[in-house]
C-alpha cells in the first residue's frame, strides 16, 4: 500500500529547540526504524515532518543577529529547515534500510505549499512561534509589524498566519518518486507557504502552515491508502483527563464528526491530527490512522491507533 | 540535448553577504530567464548552484548566536541553503517558463555528495569562508578546533576542509526526474558533504565541496551532453592582464591541459572551473562549456565561450 507518514516536530529534537545537531541525528535515527520496517513490509512510503522546534531556533538567530546579516522571512526558515531535516532524513533512512538488507532509493523534495493569499488566517495570526519574550522586548519587533500575544506566567509570544493548505506544488514531484520506488521526503512543515501573486508569479510569504492538514493533502494528492500522523500517543483519547479517558479505535467518518464536536480536542495540538485524518477519509481516498511511532505498523495492519475509515468499508451496505 | 549548468553563488546575490532576501529573489529570478530559454529551445536542464555568500551569513549567525542555540556545523549549512536557494529557483522557473507559455515541471532535490573520509583536504584545510575576523577573535574558535588564515590587509579568515566530490549521492533521483521531462535543482553548493563510516552509515562532515567539480560529477552521473559553468565572464581568457590577453575559444581536451599549464588558472576561482570542464570532456561524457549567463544559449550552439572538448570531436581520424 501507499503511505503517507507525518512525523512530528518534537520527534526529532526536544521542544525547547535546546537540542544540538547530534541529538536530532539521533532522534531521526531512531525515527527511521519503524519506517523502514514498513518499506521491509512492503510498502511505498512518502515521509512529511514537523519542524516548530527547528524553526524557533532560526528565529532566535535572525533576532539576535539582525544588526549584522539581514534576517530571513519564515518560509526561509522553512526551506532550511526542509535542507537540514531531509538530509537526516535521508541518511538515517539509508541506514535503516542497509540494516535490512534491503535496497531502496531515497529523496527529499524542497517542497511549496500554495495558500490563499486571501485567507483570513492571514487578517488574524493565531499560531504562536518562537520563544518568550518580554514585553518590552517585543516593542521593536511589533514596529516592524510582528503581532504577539501575552501567555500566562510565561511572556509573550510571536502569533503568526496560519492558512489553509489549498495544493502541494511540488506533489507531481514526490509521486513520480514514489512510481519509480523512491521513499520520498516532501513537504516537510508543512510545505514552504507560497502565494500566488496576481502578475501569476509564486512567492514565498510569511505564514506557517499546519504540517498534519498539508499531510492529509499531499496524501489525496499521491493517491496514498493510508495516511498516519505519527505522534506521542498510541490512540486519541476521549474524554482526557477523566475518569471516562478511553482510547478511540476504528470508527467512521461520521463517528469521528461526532466525537470531534464532542470532544473539542485542541487546536494546534489533536485538533489538526483528527481534523487532517477524517478529512482524509472523507475525500474517500484511504484510511486516515493517528498513532505512535512504534505503533505505526500494527495501525496499518488494523491492529492498534486511531483509524477513521470511509462509511463503506465498515458498512458494506450503505 | 542533456544540459547541466552551474551558477556562481555570486549569481545570485552580493559577495559581501549584505544582500536581503529580496534582493537573493530577484538576482535569482534574473537568472532564471536565459536557463528558460534553453528550455524553451528544446533542451533539458539541470541546475547546480553555489552557495559562499549564503553560507558565509549563516556562519554569522552561528558565531553570535552560539550561547543561546546551538552551532549547526557546515553541512547543516550547506542543506538550508538547498532549502533556500532551490524555493527561489523554483518559483523563478515556473514563472520564466509561465512568460514564455510554456508548462514545464520543476523540482528541486536535497542532495548529497560523498567524499573521501580520507581525503587529504581533512588534514590540511585551505578553502577560505566566512567573513574576516581579528586574531584575537579567532582565538575562542581555534580553541574549538577551527582554522583560520591571515589574509593580508583583511585579517584572519576560516579555513574549512575541501574535499574531492566523489559520488552525487542523489543522482539518481535527479536522472529519474529529468526523463520524466522535470527541470532538475541538485547539489546546490556542491552537494552536502557527506562521508561513509566505518559501519556504512551515511553522515554530513564539515566541510565545502567546490561546486563547480560537483557540477562535472553530477554532469557525468546523469549523461549531459553538455556541462556549463555560468560565470561573470563570456570567456575564459589566456594570459589576462597582460598586452596579449585573448578569450579561449573552442580547444581540445589536451590543449586544454596544456593552455591550464601555461597559465596557472587561480585555485578556488577558474582553475576548479576548467579542471571541472576538462574533466568533463575528457571522461568522453560530452563537451564542457564556461561562459556567462546572458551567453550560455550562443555557447551551447558553438558560437560563444570557452569549449573543451573531446579530441575525437575536432578530429574525427584520432
Amino acid at each position: 500500500m501507499r503511505i503517507v507518514i507525518a512525523l512530528g516536530g518534537n520527534a526529532m529534537t526536544s521542544a525547547d529547540g535546546r537540542a544540538t545537531p547530534a541529538d536530532q541525528q539521533s532522534a531521526i535515527q531512531q525515527a527511521a526504524e519503524p519506517i523502514a520496517d514498513l518499506v521491509l513490509a512492503g510498502h511505498d512510503v512518502l515521509l512529511t515532518h514537523g519542524n516548530g522546534p527547528q524553526v524557533g531556533n532560526l528565529l532566535v538567530k535572525n533576532e539576535l543577529t539582525a544588526g549584522h546579516v539581514p534576517p530571513v522571512p519564515l518560509d526561509w526558515c522553512g526551506a532550511q529547515t526542509q535542507g537540514t531535516i531531509g538530509m537526516l532524513l535521508l541518511n538515517a533512512l539509508d541506514a535503516a534500510f542497509a540494516a535490512r538488507g534491503m535496497e531502496r532509493p531515497t529523496a527529499a523534495l524542497v517542497s511549496r505549499t500554495l495558500v490563499d493569499a486571501q485567507d483570513p488566517g492571514f487578517a488574524n495570526p493565531t499560531k504562536p512561534i518562537g520563544r518568550y519574550l518580554t514585553e518590552e522586548s517585543t516593542r521593536p519587533l511589533v514596529e516592524q509589524g510582528q503581532s504577539f500575544v501575552e501567555i500566562a506566567d510565561r511572556g509573550w509570544r510571536r502569533v503568526v498566519p496560519s492558512p489553509a493548505p489549498i495544493d502541494c506544488l511540488d506533489s507531481a514531484s514526490a509521486a513520480q518518486l514514489m512510481d519509480a520506488g523512491f521513499v520520498v521526503v516532501c513537504s516537510g512543515g508543512g510545505g514552504i507557504p507560497t502565494v500566488r501573486e496576481a502578475d501569476g508569479r509564486l512567492t514565498g510569504v510569511e505564514a506557517v502552515i499546519d504540517k498534519d492538514l498539508t499531510a492529509g493533502l499531499i496524501a489525496q494528492q499521491v493517491g496514498a491508502d493510508i495516511l498516519v500522523i505519527a505522534t506521542d500517543v498510541d490512540s486519541v483519547i476521549a474524554d482526557w483527563g477523566t475518569d471516562r479517558a478511553r482510547p478511540i479505535g476504528e470508527v467512521t467518518v461520521d463517528e469521528m464528526h461526532q466525537i470531534a464536536a464532542e470532544q473539542g480536542f485542541a487546536e494546534g495540538s489533536m485538533g489538526p491530527k483528527v481534523a487532517a485524518v477524517t478529512s482524509f477519509a472523507e475525500s474517500g481516498s484511504g484510511i486516515g490512522v493517528i498513532t505512535s511511532l512504534t505503533k505505526i505498523a500494527h495501525a496499518v495492519d488494523g491492529e492498534a491507533g486511531t483509524r477513521v475509515v470511509p462509511a463503506s468499508t465498515l458498512h458494506p451496505a450503505h
